[in-house]
């Protein structure tokens, strides 16, 4: 592992894309049917190599053989729900990185109730709104109850905690994403309000984050480079679909898929803005 | 309730469009698979924001908190179709507004009997094309066969009859819209041929007349001026979408969610062609 | 039947193409939730009439309407698994033509062995990568492995024995597409690399072969040419839209939708690149 203090963000984004297209990781996904055809073809944009496996009986054995692992929470239908169990275990059993998207936990009591379970059993990442968060975190601490106007600043503390208590990567999605390991934060200040016009414009991010870490395997990158990463990556491409001119949501999402194809390591290094600090910092600052 | 002969429905939708961009309805939508994604993008380019709510457990908790629901049948799965009775109980419970779209209703055994159940349950307005309305309406007239051919006009008083019987909005999609209260009627000929070379260009008018709905809550607008909005709103965008030159289809569905998001009450003002009348001169002229 | 040497692809191709812009087939699809957006899209802008029914009670009834339907494995829930087995046999109580589309057969257990159970009861069709055809294939052969690199001409005994052996055609996808009814075989040159980066580019293919197996009833083409033709006019229309100017992924399935529908009997007599064979010189180059 690198000396953290040394790390370029920029620097190890454009590496770790590199290392994603050069190795195209088998990104496994249980997502949402809403999403289902804009995450695999984001995958296929940024170089990963997707498939939605998401019936008990294939989900933990493909989990298995995935590089890497996404459970997104968005539509548990019941099939869903057990796949989901089956691809944790077998992911956990044979190394697979995995990413948890608690999707709307804390409002509604299914997958509430399933977020919970499944970060019990450690997923490499956790990635959500600053409310889903929270409500995940909530978990053991008794709850701080749920408020989607939280900013990612104000519920620092919390990811923290949570990161620390599972071992797990915290990412709070907003207009600055807060990233934690429970040691070190990232603050990603890159993006484009028109990711909030596109349906999974956030859990886009999550799918890429399963293929960052899968592409991280077998290299001196740890989970929170990866994850950091992802967000860079896909942000920093945000930017650049939204740049040419002004463009509605339609086109947005279209360019946003050429842009992840397209996003080169020297538009990481002109257009990231990460800060990187120690967590004790960051609990401080919240 | 304003006088209805006062109602300009190019005004009263350019209100309402505003009323929706300034509160944004949660739109809890049960649709179809084929759809999702495109709704979810057209509901949030329009200003609302959409959630795909449809497994049980969830379903009918959420209808209560939501603004407006829809309840599309075009891939009625299991869970769906009790998450469908669950939602709409949950809506009729805290007053939620709700959209009842019986896709293929008339043709496939398990959708109708579903179609004629959640009808009788009283959504707020049921929107479907000529076929799927005898369909519906034919619950309690003994049935008058369904045929796709039917223009929306020779359904007239079918759909006046389902209107008054149920105390709903019926609208009745096709090159000429016809939307009755049982009392008004109002022809919206707004429009573009490429609407049905796109998969969901009719799902997609029910998922934002659940969002209007959502918006004229708490307004001095009815369910029936808050369907027409929709529809004006809708295919007035889906002409700016088809008016800049000849377009394919693929193109056009990126620019009809670009146009969601831009379509101004200026564009209404011009574009609206609606005529409104009572309900007796409808089933007098069909 | 014609004389199979007179036969000139691109003139047949486009002849079934504008038959089914005259008839508009209504082609049933059972296929995954990843793509079924997609392959609605791509149906109705060629000029068929899509419409996905996959729930059991359905399902039969529909494929016996249908001019010709697709089952495709790609999310095989288990409501899906048995839709899947009752279409399959509706369309054979019905004469409806239907294409079976293996997707990850001999990865994936549950759906290898549901296509194995379904490459039994006699498809018109079958179409996958090289992998997925030798797994349906080893059915009965005592299996040879599964290998995602193999060639398509290197599993053309394969598939030829496989196309004798259920009597049906065979379609094997890839850089050069193999396509055979045990007789003949065609090779397919058409297409582009893009399409290997967009989700659902084979599947999609899949949904065209039912659309054109629906269009060439009544007609004196028989399957074979079908699906040669929906191979051509496919891949010549993602020709077409790869060719304006280099453009990325996202654009490229934009331009595939539209090309889909502007594709004309010029193009295909222009760009269409089939070398047809009979079958014995195709065992002899493998």
């Amino acid at each position: 592992m690198r000396d953290r203090l040394s790390i370029d963000p920029a620097h190890t984004s454009a590496e770790l894309l590199q290392r994603l297209r050069d190795t195209t990781p088998l990104t496994h996904c249980i997502t949402n049917s809403v999403v289902m055809n804009f995450n695999a073809n984001a995958l296929l944009a940024i170089g990963a190599t997707p498939a939605m496996v998401d019936i008990p009986g294939e989900a933990g054995l493909f989990a298995g053989i995935a590089s890497g692992l996404l459970v997104n929470l968005g539509t548990p239908t019941q099939e869903q729900r057990e796949a989901a169990r089956e691809a944790a275990t077998g992911a956990n059993a044979a190394g697979t990185p995995w990413v948890l998207d608690p999707v709307a936990a804390g409002v509604l009591p299914v997958r509430t109730a399933l977020a919970l379970e499944l970060a019990s059993m450690q997923p490499t990442a956790i990635r959500g709104n600053a409310s889903e968060i929270l409500a995940v975190e909530g978990s053991g601490a008794g709850g701080r109850g749920v408020d989607a106007s939280d900013s990612t600043e104000s519920v620092a503390p919390a990811a923290v905690e949570l990161a620390q208590r599972i071992g797990t990567v915290v990412a709070v999605s907003g207009a600055v994403d807060f990233i934690t390991d429970g040691h070190r934060v990232a603050h990603v200040a890159n993006g484009t309000k028109l990711l909030t016009l596109v349906t999974g414009g956030g859990c886009t991010l999550g799918a890429l984050t399963a293929a960052f870490l899968g592409a991280a395997r077998g290299t001196d990158h740890d989970a929170f480079t990866a994850v950091v990463a992802a967000h860079v990556v896909y942000e920093v491409a945000a930017e650049l679909a939204a740049s040419e001119h002004a463009v509605g949501p339609g086109t947005f999402t279209v360019r946003l898929i050429d842009a992840l194809h397209t996003v080169t390591p020297a538009d990481l290094a002109a257009r990231a803005r990460v800060r990187l600090a120690d967590a004790v910092f960051a609990g401080a600052d919240a």
